[in-house]
């Protein structure tokens, strides 16, 4: 049977290149890095050479960048981090409510340690509103938290106007004692995607994920800009610093090292062989399917995220549908598919509750073909139109 | 040269059949586990698998064992994850003074939060005072951890005894309409080197790790008995029933589960074939060179660990000369070895200051021979030999 996978945003495949790269560091090179004999040298410059790789993929210095094991511990990690270094100048936190859970519930475990919190809104197609941001902001205020880029819907938030205007508001601050607002950018969905610098967005603090960009699992990183008072996550040794204590994942963190050199390498190439992918797909969808519309910004877009919602319809059994005919999607976040919810991020942006029920995910990698998407759209046209047969509820437009 | 690794506390050798179980989960079943589709039902069904290895290996339902990246994590879990759920009802903890420095330090981060923490005193071989315990217990005692067995000195802790007592003193305070006091045991060192069953040992949290027990690095669980309250550490997304969010590491925790089931069926003839070793060890370093001493319990003690102190001479110059011949050896905890600190450990026990910056660990594994040891003998000896002619402050006895 035809396979083709489109659930890029729960996981990328591995790359073999990638795979040979983490391959000595299981049997031969299994040392601890933080021991001081022969065994620990190997695993110590691998993870120096990795924490250079992923450090340029951002435009980082190395130093900046701790590794942890996946996002929602980097999410975890910033979030609680700053609230708890800072506590003492400010028990409030900003984030867009469009957040990834892994931010959004980091935010409300705050919330029971006496800290406040305030969402940000988006507009009809994801986008925050930045302009609201300045009356948010209170002295209390210790971080703000927006993504770079939505995990669902795809849309590319405008980080650095957000960091220029708490630039300005720090700088105000400054002159009345009050420490800075932090800003923390959630780039799990963008960052080895689309070109991300932390000097040019202006972010105190950045988290990025090696499941995105053809990494292995259990690596993701933290950037954390110079200066930025932070509490670990998990306490205990040394290791990165003494910020993120437990022994490192050698192989996993080499990985994402590979991995984003290599997505630094070939990133313009495979945007620009995805994006005419997604928009293909999302042209054959809304072309070929009644009652369609695109969620998100169909311009300030991820390249290879189509998230669509048919009417009429249950997302889960059309996921089921199309498994059958080798075709793998998604319903929405693949944390919180299984609680069959409807999705924070789609009732953000306006979609009626019954509606989010009808919305799919197709995300691309850098391998899917023209043929693929072809075929997606076309099974997609055959089970919408089998299942709305079925629906009792079904309207025709 | 000849390679001689005696350096398992800090990590032990990646099991070649442990790789080959994992290999199928980096490339080929890519898929994230949550995932609905047909991608996600192979890594599915194998986390699934890996819990029941891993719960079988210390007696647990496989729905009691939550995974983690390290068994830094797993301990901060426990500590942080008791403190903040039961904060309403008290705000004491109580450790051993020897416990690893991921429950140390996250005990401190909890004092920042208003916490007050005892620590249970170890006689001079580094056992428990199980009887200064129940003075120690007040009312606000939210928790008490204690490891099953020390990773530097390898002396294996009475648990047990501790989990009786603390029974008697929760059937006291439950008709006073207390709260229960929770139990941690800390088992990294010993969960896949000796026999461990939560049900005997009566404990409410139990930590392990992987790296113990000839699997991968980044895998490591918490064994969490029903009904316990607790908070997540890392929040967001429902992986591992909501308790620890973000993608999983899936090869890893295959890795995991198949080091679990070997080291269940393997454990009695690897811990036959080590303790001769390791005694063996002991006595060829005691008798070939003078002013030394066994650092923890001659019996009480893991069947892989040999902890001696040298006297007049610096554990860091040892190991560099060990190095040199081809012997990984540490100075202490991998976690901080670096930080050339008098181990924590050691000082409990009694070993004066002088002497802890002496002392050296030798961790066996499955596969140390009784070459290995011979030959590592007889190398300590004369490199302490040489350094000590090297010692201005070097005393003949």
């Amino acid at each position: 049977m035809k396979r083709v996978y489109l659930d890029n945003a729960a996981c990328t495949p591995l790359d073999n290149r990638v795979f040979e790269a983490m391959r000595p560091f299981f049997v031969e090179e299994f040392g601890n890095p933080a021991t001081i004999h022969s065994y620990g040298s190997v695993p110590r410059e691998a993870l120096d050479k990795a924490r250079a790789q992923v450090g340029a993929l951002i435009n980082s210095k190395p130093e900046y960048i701790f590794f942890t094991a996946n996002g929602s511990e980097a999410n975890n990690m910033a979030v609680k981090g700053i609230c708890l270094a800072n506590q003492a100048r400010g028990k409030h936190v900003i984030c867009s409510e469009i957040e990834h859970f892994s931010v959004l519930q980091a935010i409300k475990s705050m919330e029971k340690l006496g800290f406040t919190s305030t969402q940000l809104k988006v507009d009809k197609n994801g986008i925050i509103q930045t302009g609201e941001l300045e009356e948010l902001i209170k002295d209390e205020t210790v971080l703000v938290s927006v993504m770079l880029a939505n995990h669902e819907v795809g849309t590319i938030e405008p980080v650095a106007g957000v960091a220029a205007l708490i630039k300005k508001i720090n700088a105000e601050r400054a002159t009345r004692k009050l420490q800075p607002v932090y800003l923390h950018a959630d780039a799990i969905a963008a960052a080895g995607v689309i070109p991300v610098d932390v000097e040019a967005l202006g972010v105190d603090l950045l988290s990025l994920a090696s499941s995105s960009f053809y990494g292995p699992k259990g690596a993701a990183a933290l950037y954390i800009r110079k200066g930025v008072r932070i509490n670990p996550l998990i306490d205990g040794g040394i290791q990165e610093g003494g910020r993120r204590a437990g022994l490192e994942n050698v192989p996993a963190i080499v990985g994402m090292g590979k991995a984003a050199e290599l997505a630094r390498s070939e990133m313009a190439e495979r945007d620009k062989k995805m994006e005419p992918l997604r928009d293909l797909l999302i042209e054959l969808i809304l072309k070929n399917i009644p009652q369609v519309r695109l969620n998100g910004d169909a311009k300030k877009r991820l390249p290879n995220n189509v998230n669509v919602a048919v009417e009429y319809i249950e997302g889960e059994s059309m996921l089921m549908w199309l498994d059958d005919a080798g075709i793998a999607a998604s319903s929405g976040s693949a944390c919180t598919s299984k609680a069959l919810k409807a999705s924070h991020v789609l009732l953000a942006i306006g979609v009626p509750q019954e509606v989010c029920h009808g919305s799919m995910l197709f995300s691309l990698n850098k391998d899917t073909t023209k043929e693929e998407i072809e075929y997606t759209a076309t099974e997609l046209a055959k089970t919408v139109k089998k299942l709305r047969e079925m629906s009792p509820l079904y309207k025709k437009p």
